[in-house]
């Protein structure tokens, strides 16, 4: 007993992976079956994503399609992909017939369109292949595309002891039960109870006397980010799924949401990063640069950019040339504070904990561009001038730059992801490279601009 | 029916936080108490965060304290600590009987020190008091600090029928069930039961018949990041928290692992964009530079470096000072490597998807450093010489130095995160600002240097 409850402490070894191989490559597959029949299906998971494909393969051909059709879901996306081309469409559809109706759906979805319809034929459980046809009409960043048709459904006339037979029943097909909606006769969304209202109630009471009509649900076409958001904000474990006539058609629970919150903050993460697509360490060369290569692009055009401002500025300099020493911290100070800022805004839209007052909070930017300006102002005087030996005119020159910058970086970072939001493009879209590469722009022809007013050169 | 059922799309319109506010000063009770009732404690918790602080607490003194409790924990922190200054200790104590002992005993440690323990003194149920008091003794970043004493406990001694009469006890404290856990006479966890399975059960059967054994669970000092995990990893809602002796001490559930998982999603982001602290876009503006100012000095300082390089080199450039023109492109490029370099290393190490071999990742970084280099050093040459008249020579000395810098830059990148982790240190603090302003200096002089060698000035 003692060591079964280890197998939280799951760590993938190099010996326990090699084993596995060796098993393989030896075809033991009694042994093989034994080991792997110990570990939780995400841990087997885990070990395949290690060895090669043809020995993945090898272990899903080899362990039943209740345990492989776990595994499949847990596997990484593009090891995920290879197997099921290693296997045949029948082989595909049993390990579907495993599965809850909104994953089966998901691994559907990611067979080249030739297959998906040949899997589809060969799912014998005629139910369950409606079911799966039905969800994979909704889009993926939609509640129909999250949920599942897997729920414990009862009518409003039936009894708690009837309830309870029936539910019985259903409840063999639900892996959780979290809520039982209650419907009318049109399988119209009316209420909801937990399986505690039910064993706690009287045998002969009618549902609709016990039922909570206070049920909270989202609309099929609900975006998946919007779901996450109602489920988060009213600590729900699952949610009902309705179409316009409020008649039931699924539920969406709160793992899919952990999957849909993950997402959406490594892609805005990646975004701040200047990675275009959702990449990870492990994909190829090839995959990674498509990823990175634009945003250098785009630094690079602004790098340009800022070549020319220089070049204009340097011809008519003279004395002054030392300006051109102080480039990188103006540079410097423009990105950090356009990040800082625009990163603020994006987080603050995607908690929607922002109000709309573009100008009260374009303001407060000002302000606080202000009082961070003066103090690397400040700072940057004394050491310019005393441990630079910069000429006063010059430093004071490049002190009032830092402030002028950091403002109209704060508020072009402040800005650019409200406007964006506005027009309904994600303003994670405007952080990163492109806040700091339009502000290293800006911000240097600016510090040129006041050292030729100043300076008068 | 339909009407109630539209609160899921709750929207805070400035109507109704205007119509609370005047019926707040106009004293009518009865009226305000009617509005409110209407709406999810979460809601309401929505327009308290609106209106201003007296207003905020005279609904709280208002309501009863079953829902005002569940409004507390929703209400911004900040916000929630002062109302929370305006209740006396024993206003307090009512709020905590009513809230679950996770919840409680946040409330609580959230108070200053000198009133916590009276409101400790204040609360009339004991268990509840013995309960929040020991939570109260675990670190807030541990499965103890997540988890709340109430769940459902049965041994393994007991029948179906027996534990069905028990349950029904229990089960009135225990907002959501999800698992039974089976302990043995010592309240050593063994197994667990979902309700589902109690009910499909025979009533004569034994409890210890019908356990599963495999049973995940976690230990009480297990780091809450660890626990999220762990529950995302085996898709869990729920998970028993055990001591050393595998004793049953309380449970986390899923909506307090969300909240970790937001948490340390929007930590990482804040310091890739650098920010230090937790602050939102509404905070003061003092908090604001407190979590600004920091990563803008240490810009500021690699700057001023990178200006002293700059002066250094200067002073022996002659004709080729056209090279100080470029510093910005080198600049920009140097520090979007670092930071798209730096963010998918913290992202894999933050998923574990990334093994520990630094060689192999390095080496990996190298070539795709090389590869990103070639493409934008071969824009750049073409660039530079036919738009921009440089010189052949300075031309091709950019070009080389774009390459130079931009290997650097995505060793550096991946380097220190994975340093800093292997040192037991957050490698999320080694993006944003410290990425980039250390590879601004690097870069800036390697391209000093490889231009002195090309050139030779």
């Amino acid at each position: 007993m003692a060591e079964e409850k280890e197998n939280i402490q799951f760590e993938l070894t190099k010996e326990l992976t090699e084993q596995v191989e060796q098993l393989i490559e030896n075809q033991k597959d009694k042994e093989l079956r034994k080991l792997l029949n110990d570990f939780h299906y995400a841990d087997i998971a885990e070990i395949l994503d290690e060895v090669n494909l043809e020995q993945a393969t090898y272990v899903i051909k080899l362990l039943d399609s209740d345990t492989t059709s776990d595994i499949l879901m847990e596997l990484d996306e593009d090891i995920r992909e290879k197997v099921l081309e290693n296997l045949s469409t029948k082989e595909i559809a049993e390990e579907i017939e495993e599965l809850d109706t909104d994953d089966a759906a998901d691994i559907i979805a990611e067979l080249p369109e030739e297959r998906q319809q040949e899997v589809i034929n060969k799912i014998t459980d005629q139910d369950h292949k409606a079911e799966i046809t039905e969800l994979l009409a909704y889009d993926e960043d939609t509640a129909g595309g999250l949920m599942a048709k897997e729920l414990v459904k009862v009518y409003e006339t039936w009894t708690v002891a009837g309830c309870m037979r029936r539910i019985r029943g259903q409840a063999k097909d639900v892996k959780r039960v979290h809520s039982i909606y209650v419907v009318d006769k049109r399988d119209k969304l009316i209420g909801r109870l937990s399986l505690k209202d039910l064993i706690t109630a009287k045998s002969e009471q009618k549902i609709a006397e016990i039922a909570n009509p206070n049920v909270d649900f989202v609309f099929v076409d609900e975006h998946a980010e919007d779901v996450a958001k109602v489920m988060q904000k009213y600590d729900l474990e699952a949610i009902p799924v309705v179409n316009q006539h409020h008649i039931l058609l699924g539920r969406v629970t709160i793992d899919d949401i952990v999957d849909v919150m993950k997402e959406v903050a490594e892609k805005d993460y990646q975004l701040a990063a200047g990675i275009s697509r959702d990449v990870e360490a492990d994909d190829s060369i090839l995959k990674l640069t498509i990823a990175r290569l634009p945003w250098l692009l785009i630094g690079m055009f602004g790098g340009l950019g800022a070549a020319s401002i220089i070049e204009h500025f340097n011809q008519s300099m003279g004395d002054f040339i030392v300006l051109l020493s102080f480039v990188p911290l103006i540079q410097a100070t423009a990105g950090n504070v356009g990040v800082q800022s625009s990163a603020i805004v994006v987080q603050g839209l995607a908690n929607d904990s922002i109000d709309g007052n573009i100008l009260k909070r374009l303001f407060k930017e000002f302000i606080l561009g202000l009082v961070n300006g003066l103090a690397i102002a400040c700072i940057g005087l004394l050491i310019t001038h005393f441990i630079f030996g910069t000429p006063y005119v010059v430093s004071i020159t490049i002190a009032i730059a830092l402030i002028a910058v950091i403002v109209m970086a704060a508020l072009i970072g402040t800005f650019i992801p409200i406007f964006l939001d506005k027009r309904g493009i994600d303003p994670a879209v405007a952080t990163g490279p492109f806040i700091t590469t339009s502000n290293d722009v800006f911000g240097i022809l600016l510090y040129f601009v006041i050292a030729k007013a100043i300076l008068g050169f």
